[in-house]
């Protein structure tokens, strides 16, 4: 096991008809600046909700947050948080809002020069104006860490950024909000979450007996309750476990004192810029390609994996770990999530080169929990999910 | 599964060497009191290194913290920290020490007549004197969490406080401090932080899939590395596994949103009252007699741990569950614990009788995770632990 720190000051409010606790959280004299997406809060009923429960508070709103926070549209929202002298903000969303809410949150005490900087000198942020959040979306684990991605349209470049200031104070999760979320937005939040357990977990045994059957927890819970909420998105148990095990999925737990691998997230998030292609589904693009090619060096792992969590009891390591790898595959699928590149563009020829040109381009050139996986390897990855 | 809130802001820091890091994390103009117990730290090392990490402070020391850290010592403290304007406590040792600490932070900054009060009036710490650990014997899961137990000899009484003030802001944990722990303090931290867990998790099902699993986790991993940490403490990785189960027992998170029972505890601190077993050892005497007692109530997730943490696989559930029974007592025999109150002492004659009393005296009329463990059940459940 790896020598680790571990901190993770989110206070986690959990349950059925929690939203009206934010009343509690946040200081009586504070200015907020409520900011959410693209409105479905006002159908869902969630707006009305945060409103009442926000009541005694001097509140200005800030709606509009596109999926991939853009940074032209968070400036506007900053305006707004300078001119009102706004002192709380409290977002109200996914991991689109909640990330667009931390930018936000470290650029408001930002002294630099212009906040775009905090992306690109990778500026940690060790404090940043208080903020909190409810969860409308579960996914990207974004409400109980510390961590942000942020897109700028006019430069084509996404980025991230994070730092101990950017913990949310408080985070509010009602499982009751799952109920009217779209089937193709939960099938992406399990793909999502079920992803960022396995960039966790599928690298090389390093003695860390615990994270990994956390992490195989994680996995299994997901793959319980998946058909039951893609089924019925009402049924509270199942949707209360999605959500919980979303939060768990990247809270920074499962992966102290573990080597991680990442680079299924970064070939994916060129599909997504390529593509416009769901994040969630470029990974189960990316996955089956990725294992198969760096197969030697995982599939220990991923015989574990295979045992633990799919039952394989058959074959040697390398029959487990290939099973492994078609489980995984036929799971997404399950879900109604396509695994294959051509299955969303017939304009696929040439994607694997331009993205290792673009890893060359930008110096990336050992990705993976062995920094070993060079742009030339990431091109074969890339060829092999067409 | 239950509503939850759940905040852990204690920062850890985990692995091998680490000690020497306090030194970023206690303020440059603490005046620091270290506190530790009967002086086992001078002879393996973990003194000396914490002093030289410590050597740009000004520190005072207060030695000679008792097992079950009584309340006429600790005061003897409280007067050093009063007198010598202590601003950061640092607790060097296992869970005596470290709850010590606890009271001392909450006593250093309370207002009342005397700090007995926190205790008696079960006053919650909502802030307290800053206080950092250092580890030195995995058990009790203190080291990141806010609980504490006091003892105070002149009225036998043992009693419990805590609060979100009582978090350590950070705990060092290296698990090399486990290669000079002797076999017997080994064997009572292993059964300590398994029982941890039982009393959180033998409960009813409740659809907490993640929790469940989370919990079934921790038992597997103790029960994997148990014989081997016994036989070689000094293998790191076994070590690391042992300390790291030990905390996650404890730090609150597999108890949210579930039932928990507790009467175990309640039952086995009297043991240590009247005879003075080790607090772990009383634990393993009542558990068997607690669950054959209890079978109907808890049978069925008996039978999912028999499944999933001991890999029975036959029968129906009433044998599943018998068998998990008898694989526990098994598991604590096998670390040299024995399970029979007869083994401790021959004057156990009346032990049921005295203790259903004391419970009946205090009003503890309802225990357990359905509040209806009577002082009659209790008797009955003592007695069958004969």
């Amino acid at each position: 096991m790896n020598t680790f720190e571990f901190k993770n000051p989110t206070k986690i409010i959990f349950g059925k008809d929690t939203i009206k606790n934010i009343e509690n959280e946040i200081p009586n004299d504070a200015k907020v600046l409520m900011l959410y997406g693209g409105g479905s809060i006002k159908k869902n009923g969630i707006y009305d909700q945060v409103k009442a429960a926000l009541s005694s508070f001097d509140v200005l709103e800030f709606g509009g947050i596109p999926a991939n926070p853009e940074y032209a549209v968070l400036m506007q929202a900053l305006k707004v948080i300078k001119d009102e002298n706004i002192t709380y903000l409290l977002a109200v969303g996914g991991g689109s809002v909640i990330d667009g809410t931390k930018f936000l949150s470290s650029a408001a005490l930002f002294d630099g020069d212009t906040p775009w900087d905090i992306l690109t000198d990778k500026i940690r942020t060790e404090k940043g104006m208080p903020f909190g959040t409810v969860l409308t979306l579960p996914a990207t684990g974004s409400e109980m860490n510390s961590g942000a991605v942020i897109t700028r349209e006019e430069t084509k470049e996404k980025l991230a950024m994070g730092g101990p200031g950017l913990f949310p104070e408080f985070s509010v999760l009602d499982p009751q909000v799952i109920a009217s979320i779209p089937k193709r937005q939960l099938a992406n939040g399990i793909t999502d979450a079920f992803s960022h357990v396995l960039e966790q977990y599928m690298t090389y045994p390093i003695g860390a007996l615990l994270q990994d059957r956390f992490a195989e927890s994680i996995l299994q819970t997901l793959i319980e309750v998946a058909p039951k909420v893609i089924k019925d998105p009402t049924e509270y148990t199942s949707a209360a476990n999605f959500m919980w095990s979303c939060t768990m999925a990247l809270n920074g737990l499962i992966q102290k004192g573990v080597p991680t691998d990442w680079a299924v997230h970064a070939m994916g998030h060129e599909l997504t810029a390529l593509y416009g292609i769901d994040h969630a589904r470029t990974l189960a693009i990316i996955f089956p390609s990725h294992y198969k090619f760096n197969f030697e060096a995982k599939k220990e792992k991923l015989a574990q994996y295979a045992e633990r969590v799919w039952n394989v009891t058959e074959g040697n390591t390398d029959d487990k770990a290939y099973a492994a790898i078609e489980k995984t595959e036929a799971f997404f699928q399950s879900l109604e999530i396509d695994t294959k590149l051509s299955e969303y563009t017939k304009d696929y020829e040439g994607t694997a080169e331009e993205i290792s040109k673009r890893f060359t381009d930008r110096g990336w050139l050992g990705l993976g929990e062995h920094q070993d996986l060079s742009p030339e390897k990431v091109e074969k990855i890339v060829k092999m999910a067409y």
